[in-house]
């Protein structure tokens, strides 16, 4: 009885044994598999908490950008931001061919002669001049700089080309890029040393004529930013202290990142007056008197990639990249699911057939979309994969899919799952995006105009930009004013996070622009500047905040 | 009767004196006209009899280009030019991306650190860096070099994206502008010191892979000269003197300018071999013998804005430029002429309604056409300044043709002149248009065929190349008979233009390609070497010539 005891328990032993290493042995086996399954190393810090680090994180991992660890401060452009500036220089070269601006392409150097003419525009980018001294082993006669922006390039041109009136509207633009040598931090697509971007140089009869032009081309920087990228701008005027050096008044559409509160400038078109065209001699008769000489009205307007980083920090969050539906270059993919090591090579294939002609029909309807049929890699990976790279609809496949005559469909914006009848595909697809497309500008414009505040109580300006917003002041509009402005709005409270994640000081807040839509009409000569220590009367509301 | 005679007399010199007075003030209201109306200063210099100084003076007048006093060696593109480039770009970009090609940019800039990587590569490019030592006034703690190209830029990360044998073929191409210093005269588009081109860079798995590409790269390039610019091409192989310094194999289109009977250098596609591969350690695991390395196989091509230069040498005349249809901007000018002073305003205005309507006619057929209208500019003043411009089809419209109800033409390439019915003009006007581009290519080509003559007879090799030709030879294919074959080719005839109109002695012959066409089979082991120093067999027939 003992011994059958005893065998009995050794027999359970040896069973729980065999049963353990049955388990150890599944166990080494999933690790070892585990071990070569690929893993997206997704993102460490979170926007909320860390917003600078998250956003050096994302561009790097969404493959927007690489640093250029040859010289500091540059960046690489990768294929995914490329498509987004091909999409962007596309859109606008269409609209601004049809307002007869043509293109050209200006050498990349200036000389240190004409840098010598235009002594007020040219002082604010002295600091930041890339000098070539040397070709080969020689020394250059006389140094060249980097054009940091082509008007000291360009406008001695433009008195040899502009002979007479009908040469007017005189209108070039050129896609290059421009270094400019910061001292101050760099950050990819906000301020990196060599930039990407378009610049127009246009010559007019009259003032009127080059203010509608400066207003026309600020219309399709917004519609770039609106249309294309989702992020809703406010349009308005640059204040004196704000307004490009050497110009006549700066036109300019702001945007508004509601995690850190801050406003920072879209892209500004420029009235130049006729401060260059006196500089540069650049003249033509005028029309109605005969023999008399006038200084043509110059404008200037630029966009460059920076447009990318106010897209990449408004609409992304701690999953990835989110990308507006119109500039991905990737807007759909397709991942088939499902597949088991029990389905026969045949069914296999039929089913990849199907997932191709899915692909097919979805390309006839010009979606981008393409399939994820690599081998070796999860779902999950793929499905994180794309999330963190920002593609706006994610489209599954399986047989229960294929028996069901749908596909599974999950947004990139809300998350939100449903299915889709393949039947419906080509008409869905395209809905969908575009409904993504509109859901991610209306979020950011909700956001956008609730946190914009209207404040005629100063004692709520730094609560209010302590709490994320902008705030839309009645303002003198004197630069005096402003620069004290900016000063006593500085806040030794410290609750911001810095480009390493330690906490800073809150700087103080610079005017953002005077918007061309006001709340309302300011009664001239009763409503003060809200600045406590002004007595000045407010000549308009003004948008104010924190900025980058 | 004296009296009467003498009154007569009188009265007829009065008479006359009137008629000469009136006749006068007729000549004098002429001239003073004349002096207002613009005259097209034509082109001084003829293409047969000085050819460089037609170039020069051709590419400044068609404005095409500018030339950038500030710093020689550079030059302004216009947008005439740039409508030519960017239709390039668009065609060309359109195949490389069904390809798989992605889009990227990298800085201009790279460091001296890596350029110390790839010697060999560098060394050609050492005398033309153009180095940035200072920033504002600071000097760099390591200048940096802007790109002559971007291999020692551009392949640090392929190294660390290229991580499996997945990721290939891994393919990148840039639009940049690159900076080489050269001491040698700068000629606009043939040779500047900054030029725009694009540069792809890719890698694969094999090097079979790899030469499949370079092979479909060069048949784009081909393309890019016959069927936009209308310029014929031989495809071939550089010899080992010709091929891309540090490089494996190059393949080559080679143009023919017949007034000088010059060959020129169209584009190339390196096969990189393996190189760079292992410079940059660029490996990925051998999918066939795991853990196992294989260096990746490299390719490299670029397309730069020569080829804009070579269409206006071939092409273009002693009244200006000559465009082929496809790349010019305009493609037909609508002129309307028989307006005279005599004409009450409402017939006027009813002609120039019927003018503006041709255009919407011709615009709806996706002609790019504009009407001249300007004012106080005679017809032919406006001819010579079309033709100069290079514009393929000049339309004339005036009173008579629109009793007729047809368009009078006159093309730019034969000069020819007819007449097309309004009904017809939407799909004569295109069609007219694409047999003038193919007018431009056929002359072109039935004259690089006549001036690539086949030679097995030494003493025939100088005489043809003074006559104007580029010859074809049985070639041994060693490095040094092709110097030597430079050498002895040198003549001391003095028979060409340099580029002040000077008389220069001849330079020697070199290889243009291997040309993958060969004429007929050269029979190994039989056929010598045409150069009678030389001992050793042919191996090809190689096209050589006086070149660019």
């Amino acid at each position: 009885m003992e011994e059958a005891q005893a065998n009995k328990k050794n027999a359970q032993k040896a069973q729980k044994q065999a049963k353990a290493d049955k388990a150890n042995a599944k166990a080494e086996k999933a690790n070892a598999k585990a071990a070569v399954v690929p893993v997206v190393i997704g993102m460490t810090a979170s926007k909320e908490t860390n917003f600078s680090q998250w956003y050096h994180e994302l561009v790097i991992k969404a493959e927007l950008v690489e640093y250029y660890n040859e010289i500091s401060g540059f960046y690489i452009l990768r294929p995914a931001a490329m498509h987004i500036w091909n999409t962007i220089r596309g859109w606008f070269n269409e609209r601004i061919e049809k307002m007869g601006v043509e293109e050209t392409s200006f050498p990349m150097f200036l000389s240190s002669k004409s840098l010598e003419k235009e002594k007020e525009h040219v002082e604010g980018f002295a600091p930041e001049l890339a000098w070539v001294t040397k070709a080969g082993d020689k020394d250059l006669e006389v140094p060249v700089a980097v054009r940091p922006t082509s008007e000291a390039v360009m406008y001695p041109y433009y008195a040899k080309w502009i002979r007479s009136h009908r040469d007017l509207p005189f209108r070039l633009n050129q896609w290059n890029s421009v270094v400019r040598w910061e001292a101050k931090q760099t950050t990819p697509f906000l301020r990196a040393r060599e930039f990407l971007w378009q610049e127009g140089h246009t010559a007019h009869l009259t003032e009127e004529l080059a203010a509608k032009e400066v207003l026309e081309i600020l219309e399709l920087y917004a519609g770039v930013y609106e249309q294309l990228l989702a992020v809703p701008v406010v349009r308005g005027k640059k204040t004196e202290n704000e307004k490009f050096a050497g110009g006549y008044w700066t036109s300019t559409c702001e945007a508004y990142i509601p995690t850190n509160g801050r406003g920072i400038q879209g892209a500004t078109s420029h009235a130049l007056g006729q401060n260059f065209s006196r500089m540069f001699d650049i003249t033509v008769e005028d029309p109605h008197k005969k023999g008399e000489k006038i200084n043509v009205w110059q404008n200037s307007w630029g966009l460059s990639t920076r447009v990318i980083g106010v897209m990449v920090m408004l609409h992304s969050d701690d999953k990835g990249l989110v990308l507006p539906p119109r500039v991905a270059k990737i807007q759909a993919v397709l991942i088939p699911v499902g597949i088991t090591a029990k389905m026969k090579p045949e069914e296999r294939t039929a089913h990849m057939d199907r997932v191709d002609e899915l692909r097919a029909d979805l390309k006839k309807a010009n979606v981008r979309v393409e399939i994820d049929d690599r081998e070796g890699y999860t779902p999950g990976y793929k499905f994180a994969d794309w999330e963190m790279k920002g593609v706006p609809l994610r489209l599954e496949f399986g047989p229960k899919d294929a028996a069901a005559s749908v596909v599974t469909y999950s947004r990139r914006d809300t998350g939100f799952k449903g299915t889709i009848p393949i039947a419906e595909l080509a008409t869905q697809v395209p809905a969908l995006l575009e409904e993504i497309q509109k859901n991610l500008y209306e979020k950011a414009d909700a956001s956008f105009r609730s946190h914009r505040v209207q404040l005629t109580d100063w004692s709520r300006v730094v609560p209010a930009l302590n709490d994320r917003n902008v705030v839309l002041i009645p303002f003198c509009e004197e630069p005096k004013c402003e620069d004290r402005i900016k000063e006593i709005t500085k806040s030794d409270e410290v609750h911001e996070l810095g480009p390493d994640g330690q906490k800073l000081p809150s700087m103080g807040m610079k005017s953002l622009c005077i918007p061309f839509e006001q709340p309302e009409a300011i009664v001239k000569g009763e409503t003060k500047c809200l600045n406590p220590e002004c007595e000045a009367f407010a000549k308009s509301w003004v948008m104010f905040g924190r900025s980058y």
